[in-house]
C-alpha cells in the first residue's frame, strides 16, 4: 500500500505538476528499521525511520500519509493533528465510530486538511455516475446495490496476519472492504438511516506465521500452530436511506472468482448506472428516456472528456483504473496543500462511513435493525463538511 | 402465460414425442367467453370456455394447467385436485402459505401428480449448475446472492392490474417474482432457516383502467382515477440457510434497464457460479482448481453435452432460453402423466417458496429476524417431497 | 436440421395460428426407410418415405421443406418447382452459382413461393440492425466485419461425413457457414462487387466412419481408415461493397470455444450495431449523436416493442434466440402461402450469396481480386426481387 | 504521448528503483521553444530545447526517446545512433521498410540497445497470452484475428494534422495503429509470409487548421479551407504465415463507438485466447482441454501471479492496463542500460512490422498478392534479433 500511494504522488508530480507544486518524499516509517530502510531506497523516499511518532513531529514535513494497519490509523492521524500536520489516511479512519469522530473534530479544530483514502470515490467513472444522478439523468434514487467480494479468505491456509484480528483489523471484511461500498452509496445516494446486517465466519482458525506481519499470500509454513479467527469473513446488510431509498451491501473474502470486485448499481425512477471496479474505465448507464426499441445499458468507456480524466490518455479506451485513480487521490490532497481547498472525501466521510459500519455490526450481534441515531449520536452535532 | 405454456407442450409433443406421448389442448378458460374462444383458436385448443369449475370437473380431461392470477391458483388447484386431476401451476402455488401447504397436502393425499412453474429450474444452465454444485466442484456452499429486476414498475402510467392489488397479487414482487429466487436458491444451497427483510412502494397510486384486467403495458387512457397500490414494489432479504451458509435476495420492479433480470450467483469454498436469465444460454464457472496463472470465470455454453438439453440443437451457442425452459418444463410434466414418475418442482416447492415469502413479509413488517419455523410449522411435518 | 425445421412450423401454428392458417405435416423423407419412419413417428408426420421424387409429385402437398445434404436442394429443389410446389430451401441454395441460378429462374418462372433458410435475417436482433440502418442511424455504411466460427472441426478423429467432401457440401465452411455472413452483409450493407480470398484445410485426412452419414459428433470407431478431406477448413476474405463501404468475412471450424459464433459489426459514419449469435436477444448499438460524455454500446435487450418479436414473451430479457427465429422463419413461409406475399430471403438471394462463394473460391484458388460480374454474368440479368 | 512515456520513466523509477537505477529527465525537447519549456517544465525535465540535432549530440544524455511525428523517427533515430545514444523510438520505426531496416542495421552495427514502442507487447496479459502458446496450450496455432478500430476519424471537422498527411505519417492507420496488430501477430504467431490487402480513404478533404500542429480533438475553425487527405482511414489484409496459419488484420479510424480497440484473437489446435485492449487486465483464453460439460472462454484477471504484473497491485482486479504496460516499457529499456540485456521488441521488430506494412500498401496498390520477400529483401540477410 505505500507502493501504491507512493506512485500516486510520483504520479500527481509527473502529471500535475503545475497543480501540486514540488513534492519530496520526505521519511519512510516501518516498525522494522532494516525493512524501512530498503523500502525508502526502492520507492525513492530521502530518509527512513522506525519512529512514527518523531517522524510527525518534524518541523520540515507538511503531510503525513498513514497506510499502516487499521489500529494504528487513529493514534497516528492523531499525533499528526496535534503537531499540525495535514493528514491522509487509509480506510477505515479508525477501528470505531468514536475514535474516527473524535479525529473529526480534532482535525476541524486544527483546520488541517483531512482526508481518508476512499480511492473509488475519485475514480473518473464514479465520478461520472455522481454527475449523471447530480444532473437528474436517473430520476429519484430508489435503489442501491453494493458488492465487495475477494476470494483470498477461502484459502484456511492463508497466516493469521493482523487482518484476521479484531484488536488490529476491526470488525472485518465489514470495517476492511465494507466502508470502500458504503462511501460510495453515501455519495451516489445519501446518507443512511437504517441497518440490519448479519456476519459469517466461515475459517476460524487459522496458521500462526512466524512472521507476524504476514502478508496476503505468504505461507505460514508446516509447522504453524492455529490461532483464533475473530473477525468477520463477509458480512451482508440491509439499508434505509434517508428519503426513499434503499439498498443492500454484500462483503466477503470467500468469493472465489471476485478477486478485487466493488460492485455498485444505482436505481432511479428514469435510469440505472452500474459501476465494477474490475472494470473500472467503464460506467454502465440505462436511460429510460432512450427511444423504446433502442435502449439498453451503455458501456460508456472513460475518456478525456470526462471530469478527472482530461489530463491522462488521449482517447477513450486506453484506461482509466485504479493507478488513475491513485494518482487522482494524490493529486487532490496536494492541490489541498497548495491551493487552501478542503480535500474529498474527509475525515467526515471517514466518520461517517465508520458509524455505519458500526451500527451494523450491532445490529448483526443483536439480530435486529439499528438506527444510524444510536451510533456516536453526541458527535452527529459536529458541523457537517 | 397460456402462450408461453402452450407453446411448452407443443414444443414438447414436437421434440419429445416418443416420451410425452400424444398431446390435445382440450379446453382454454378464460372469464370472458369471447377472449376464450379466440385464444382458443389462436393456440389451438379444441374448445374454449368461460366456467372452470366445469371444465375441471370434466371427465376427458387429465391434466389442468393453471396460468390465472395468483388469487385463482388455490381454488383451482384444489378443485382440480379434488377431481382427481394432474396439476401444474404458476408460480406462487397460493397467496399465503398456510393454503400452499393445503395444496400440497391434498395433492399428496389425491396421489396427483403436481408440479409448480419454477420454470428456470429446468433451464440446462441451471442443472449444469446443480450438478456442479452436487458434484462437489464449488467445495462446500457458503454464499448466495440472487436478484430478480425488472422495470417495468418505474411507469407511474401503468395501469392499476391485479399485480398491484394484495387481495389477488399477495404481497407484491416479493410473491411474484420473489419465489423464483427462493426457489433456486433452496434447490442450489438448500432450506432457508432465518431471514430479515424489507419491502418498498415507491409508486402508491396507479391510474384505475377500465379494463381491470390491465396487462403491463396497456395504456390506462387519458381520464384514469387513481388507485391504491398495497403490495411492494421491491423487496430485499437476508437469509440464513440450514447449515451454515448465508445469502441475500433482492426483487424490485423499479430497476430500469433491467428487463427480466434474474442473476444468481453462489460461493463455495472452491467454486463459484453465475446463472444470468437475460443470457439463459450460459453459465458462468470459476473454479480454484485451475492453474493459478489461468484461472478465472468460465463462460460455459449451453449445449447438447448438457443435461436437459441434448435433444434440442445439434452445437452449444445455439441458444437454449427460456422458451427451451417451458419446454423441458412441460416434458416433465408430460412424462410424469406417462411413466408415473413424480415431476419436480413439486407442490412441496411451491409451499416452501411461499413460507419464505410469508417469513420475509412477517420480518418486514416487525422489522425483526424470523425463523422460518415459525410460519406454519404444524405444517412441516408432512413428509417431505 | 430437421427437427429445428418442424419445430418452426409447430411453432408459428402454435403462436400465430390465425396467420399461417391450419398446417399439417404430411411426409417426412429419408434415405433410410426405418430412419425415416422412426423420425416421422417421433416429429408427428403423417406419413414417411425414402423416395423423395415421388413425395415431391403428390398432389396434396403444398410444400416442400428441404433440409437434405447440400448436393441434394439443387435436384430437389428443381423437381418440386416442376411440380409446382412451394420450396423452403436450407442454404447452400446449391453447389454452384449456376446451379443457384437456374433454381431462382425456374421458381420465378413457375410462380411459386421460394424461400432459402437464412434464418438469421428473420431474428428480431437483426432486424432492429435492418431497421437502424435504414432508418439512417448510422449514417452512411462504411464498413462491415463478419465471422462465423465453430470448433468441431479441430477434432481431428471426427468421421469424413459429407461435409468433408466437395461433391456433397461444395467448397466448405465457405459454402456451408460463409452464405449466412454473406446474406447479412447483403442485407444490411448491399451487394458485393469484388473479392478476395484465401482457404485452408488444415486436418487433411479423417476417418472414415462405417455410418457415411456421420452426423458432428459421433465417433468413427478404433478401425477406421482414414480418407481425404477436399474442403476447406476456413476462409476469409476481402470485399468491396458496390458503393464506397468495405468489408470482411472470415469463417472456420477451427476456432476453439466458438461454438456457434456469427458476429457482425457494421460501422457508419455516425453509428455501429454488432449481433452475436451466442447472444441472440442482444443487439449492441453506438450512436455519435449520444452526448459525448454519455455515449457507448447499448445493448439492447430484444422484446415485444422490436419487429418480428412482439407475439413472442411479454417481457425483453426473456429470450427472442434462434429457436425463435425459425419460428418466424416458418411463420415467413406460411404467410406466403395464406396470403400470397412473396416470402424473403428468397432463392434470389440464396443464388447471390452463392454467387459471392463462388467468386471467394475462385479468388483464392488463382491468388488474385475477382469481380462479381465474372460469376455467372448472365444469369445476373434475370429481373431482381 | 511526451506525457506517457514520461509517466512511464518515472513509474518505472518509483516502482523498480533498484532495478533501473537513478532516472534523470535531461532534456525535453519540441519544435517550438515555448511550448518545449512549459511542457518540460510541467513534466519535471531539467531542460527544456527547439535544436534536436544539438540535444542528440550531448555528451551527458544516455538514451533519446522519440515520441515525434511518424517522419522524423528516422532521422532522429540515425543522428542518434551516431553519437552513440540508446534510443527507444515510438512506431512506426520508419516511413518506409527501407529506412526501418537502416535504423536496424545502423543500430546493430553501433552496439546501442534499441527498441521500439510496442507498448502492447509488454503488456502481461499479452506476455500471458505470450507464454499460454509458448507452453503448448493452445496447440499448434491456427488462426490469428486482428483489430485495431478507433472512431475519430469519423468526424469531418477533424483538422487535416500531420496524421492524415502521407509525407508526415506514412500511409494512414496502415502505417499508424496497423504495426501493433502486426506486431502482436509476429509475437504470437510468427513470421508473416504473404498478404493481400485493401484501403479506402473515405473523408477525402479536411479543414487546414491554423495551427499545423493539430491534434485529435481541436476544432479547425470557421474560417478553415479545406486540404488533401492522402492516407488511408481503414485498411484491412489476409495474411498467410510462415508454416500453416492464416490471419486477418482490420485498422480502422472509422469504426464508430470503438475507442482504442485493439482486439487479438488467437486460435490453435486446442485453444484460443483472445485480448481486448479496451479490457487490458483481463486475457480471455479457452482449452478444449477442460471438462467438455464445463469448458468456455475464462474471464482471467491480470494480477500478481502472472509475469511483468508481479511488482504491481496486490491482487488480481486492481488493474493492470496502458499505464502500467507504459512503466513496463520504460523500464525494459531502463534495465537494458543497467544491466545490458537487450530490450525487446527492438528495431529489428520495428523494421519486420515496417516490411509488412509497405507489403500491405503495395498488394493493395497493384490489387495482387505481396510475397513479403519482395519487401527490401536484400536487407533481410541482417542476422535477426
Amino acid at each position: 500500500m505505500a507502493k501504491a500511494h507512493t506512485f500516486g504522488f510520483l504520479g500527481a508530480k509527473a502529471l500535475f505538476a503545475d497543480a501540486v507544486g514540488d513534492v519530496e518524499l520526505a521519511v519512510l516509517v516501518d516498525v522494522e528499521p532494516s525493512l524501512a530502510e530498503r523500502t525508502a531506497h526502492l520507492l525513492g523516499f530521502r530518509e527512513s525511520s522506525a519512529d512514527w511518532r518523531a517522524v510527525v513531529a518534524r518541523k520540515d514535513i507538511d503531510l503525513i500519509d498513514i497506510v499502516a494497519p487499521n489500529d494504528l490509523h487513529h493514534p497516528m492521524a492523531l499525533a499528526a493533528i496535534a503537531e499540525g500536520k495535514h493528514v491522509l489516511c487509509e480506510k477505515p479512519l479508525a477501528l470505531t465510530s468514536a475514535q474516527a469522530g473524535e479525529l473529526y473534530q480534532a482535525a476541524s479544530a486544527a483546520g488541517i486538511h483531512h482526508m481518508v483514502a476512499f480511492t473509488y470515490r475519485l475514480s473518473p467513472a464514479v465520478q461520472l455516475a455522481r454527475n449523471l444522478i447530480a444532473g437528474g439523468e436517473l430520476g429519484r434514487i430508489l435503489q442501491f446495490h453494493g458488492l465487495y467480494f475477494n476470494d483470498f479468505g477461502c484459502d484456511p491456509n492463508l497466516p493469521l496476519s493482523w487482518r484476521f484480528q479484531a484488536a488490529r483489523a476491526g470488525s472485518g471484511t465489514s470495517a476492511g472492504t465494507g466502508p470502500h461500498v458504503i462511501d460510495l452509496a453515501r455519495y451516489l445516494v445519501g446518507e443512511v438511516a437504517q441497518v440490519a446486517g448479519m456476519r459469517s465466519t466461515w475459517v476460524a482458525k487459522r496458521p500462526v506465521a512466524k512472521d507476524s506481519r504476514g502478508d496476503y499470500f505468504a505461507d505460514a509454513g508446516p509447522a504453524a500452530s492455529l490461532g483464533d479467527v475473530d473477525v468477520d469473513d463477509a458480512c451482508s446488510f440491509l439499508m434505509r436511506f434517508e428519503g426513499e431509498a434503499m439498498g443492500t451491501i454484500q462483503v466477503s473474502r470467500c468469493a472465489p472468482g471476485r478477486k478485487d470486485y466493488l460492485y455498485v448499481e444505482v436505481n432511479g425512477t428514469e435510469g440505472s448506472i452500474v459501476f465494477n471496479s474490475e472494470r473500472p474505465s467503464e460506467l454502465q448507464f440505462y436511460s429510460s428516456r432512450d427511444a423504446r426499441t433502442a435502449s439498453g445499458f451503455r458501456t460508456i468507456l472513460i475518456g478525456p472528456m470526462h471530469a478527472g480524466a482530461e489530463a491522462f490518455w488521449h482517447l477513450p479506451g486506453m484506461g482509466i483504473g485504479l493507478a488513475e485513480a491513485r494518482i487522482l487521490q494524490a493529486r487532490e490532497m496536494l492541490v489541498a496543500l497548495q491551493s487552501g481547498k478542503a480535500p474529498t472525501p474527509s475525515f467526515y466521510d471517514g466518520w461517517q462511513s465508520t458509524r455505519v459500519v458500526d451500527a451494523v455490526v450491532l445490529s448483526a450481534d443483536d439480530r435486529r435493525w439499528t438506527d444510524l441515531a444510536e451510533i456516536d449520536a453526541a458527535k452527529s452535532s459536529v458541523a457537517a463538511r
